[in-house]
């Protein structure tokens, strides 16, 4: 039995990143840029009204005087006809100011009056109502640094400089395979000694929160030969999840079947509770990790293990979880670093403790926003005490 | 132009749940549940080995004792042959325990020998080492709550009670319209006055980020003929999203249009900066929001008026915003509900300013966690003053 710190350190050591990939940009959300991104042109890419109005010359500018108006310059129209400083052109928001002109007076602050202007405003500078050409950014700045997290606020800039595709680490494929005699599908009434499958769909709800699907997943018996089959075909994924089967029974066959399988085992067992029998090993480029089968055990360890791994393969970088305060006094006497479900207070971010009835509660995980992991050297923690907090909500 | 809090007021008012749809289990991740889920059988279902071990009568129990090994029980095996108090079953984790024992000694603890068993415990309670049928909970108990919105952590309990389909609230249905003359697709070169459409891809990715796909989605130039088609097609939506097109220009078509579709309107013109043109209205079952065309405009409208919307017509509970200190002063001159972009410090959740220029800046929202909204009538914020934050990951 391992240290938890150890765990983590050996499986961080085996994240190799994904080689880049081009998608759509729509696809690129939450995905690591691998290439930087550049303006393609000045940002705005020419003098820009931001409001509806009339453009003219500041210079020589008179409230007391009548403009003519020569025509009207819409959002896309190319004007390029020299004005005078008594004329001008009626405009309209996101507008080319044409060249010569350097104003806009907003069509509230305008008396139209056949094809003459009068303005109610009594200066007027230059540049007034106008985004000015590269006033956001010059062309060939950069703009988003290899390594940036596009989120939903980097898209709209992603377009806007034409990055219909763009290089990301992508994802790693992912195969599943839960374990056990006992199991049966959802669509099947269990027998008396029968339990339904939950962890293949728990599995699944924490990987569809960041955007996994499985590429391969299966169920099988304890049965040796179709496990070895199975394994065998979840070993061409990047990841291969297994859940069950990983303990000291007899019917235990996971460990044993994975290393004729030619895995490399890491490490069995690490000093956490739930999840104590968890087994991880490689095999050339896939990293097996074998769950025990305890419901709570099952979606614990993914997120502890699991998930900092994929957050590695897709470049993420990785961060700390935050520390928060316990509501209430705690005693830890497992010798193993005790993860418990707990809510936290809106008000004070405080972490309130949520009973469970052991690794098997099949609702022990429900109403709780994350687990607080209590080290096995704390024995007691005091009220306000700050412990390490993972919640279930996938990370930006 | 009306209040802010009058216009969100106006918004929720529209609200009326969708339908409940049957939906697959893994697709009721983020959906609120229709229907009442209940325990179909006790949980757990049979009393359960927890250890891998051997299991016992724990009465007339003593150290000094050799037990005889009838059989082994593995996880979904049945066994129903009677033993007296000096025979045993090895038996795995999650195996049901035969009727007539009651505890399992693990198997660190057992010394094999042959045939027989002894074991190095002193002493054995009833229910060592097993999970007692219906300790989790009672056949017929209500498990979750009609209402209840669902989670990864609520998965694995539907699975394991068998709900491979289940009734929710889906999500509504989107139609999403781009206008603007001076707008081009992102595959396309962008003559001088022109610009790419920015807001088509910003408004999918808060969508994406939210579980939906526009059902309908189109650029129209500032013609009438060409709007009114399109939105009329728009309209069969549960939601009709339209960018630009609203303000006060010669070409700003959409609210005339809209009318003349028979979309009545229900503002024009929000105390909100950047945002104040946005337009909103209702044609039987639609609601139809037109945001105004500069990229921070349509984002932050977004996330002010269509998605407390969209959660309403998820059924998911209207939410207060959080409030957050400010890490410096600010003023707010503009007479409006003034927007602006921040990032929240880890250490201590205060919120800092970011600059930007202007609702045009295409880079405005890039780097912000969310946005502070500094109300038109508190013309001064302190530093460590709280005001609304809105983040722009979507909430739980």
């Amino acid at each position: 039995m391992i240290e938890l710190s150890d765990a983590k350190d050996i499986i961080l050591q085996q994240v190799i990143k994904k080689s880049p990939e081009e998608v759509s940009i729509l696809d690129s959300l939450n995905h690591v840029l691998a290439e930087d991104i550049f303006a393609d042109r000045d940002y705005p890419p020419f003098n820009r009204a931001t409001m509806d109005g009339f453009a003219l010359q500041s210079k020589n500018y008179s409230e007391n005087r009548d403009y003519k108006i020569i025509d009207t310059v819409f959002a896309g129209d190319s004007f390029d006809k020299p004005l005078s400083d008594s004329e001008c052109v009626k405009i309209m928001t996101g507008a080319a100011v044409p060249d010569g002109l350097d104003a806009v007076i907003r069509i509230e602050d305008s008396q139209i009056s056949g094809s003459t202007v009068r303005f109610s405003v009594s200066e007027l500078k230059s540049g007034k109502n106008v985004a000015q050409r590269g006033e956001d950014c010059k062309a060939g700045v950069k703009l988003l640094n290899k390594d940036y997290l596009i989120k939903s606020t980097s898209i709209s800039l992603l377009a806007t400089v034409g990055c219909e595709m763009l290089k990301v680490y992508p994802s790693p494929t992912v195969s599943l395979i839960t374990t056990g005699n006992e199991i049966i599908p959802l669509d099947q009434h269990p027998g008396p000694h029968q339990i339904r499958n939950s962890n293949s769909y728990a599995i699944k709800a924490l990987l569809k929160d960041i955007g996994i699907k499985p590429s391969y997943e299966n169920h099988v018996s304890d049965n040796i030969e179709l496990l070895r089959d199975s394994l065998s075909r979840g070993l061409h994924s990047d990841i291969l999840i297994i859940t069950g089967g990983v303990s000291m029974g007899d019917s235990d066959h996971v460990p044993g079947t994975l290393s004729a399988l030619g895995v490399e085992k890491l490490f069995h067992k690490v000093k956490i509770k739930p999840g104590k029998p968890i087994w991880f090993g490689v095999k050339e480029k896939t990293a097996v990790f074998a769950l025990p089968g305890n419901p709570m055990s099952c979606q614990i360890c993914f997120k502890v293990f699991i998930e900092p791994y994929i957050r590695g393969l897709k470049g993420i970088a990785a961060h700390d979880n935050p520390f928060l305060p316990l509501s209430q006094e705690r005693q830890n006497r497992t010798g193993r670093n005790d993860c418990f479900p707990v809510q936290i207070e809106k008000a004070n971010s405080f972490m309130t403790t949520l009973d469970y009835n052991g690794s098997g509660d099949i609702k022990g995980n429900l109403h709780s926003d994350g687990f607080a992991i209590q080290p096995h050297d704390l024995i007691t923690v005091s009220k306000g005490e700050l412990l390490e907090y993972i919640p279930w909500r996938a990370y930006d």
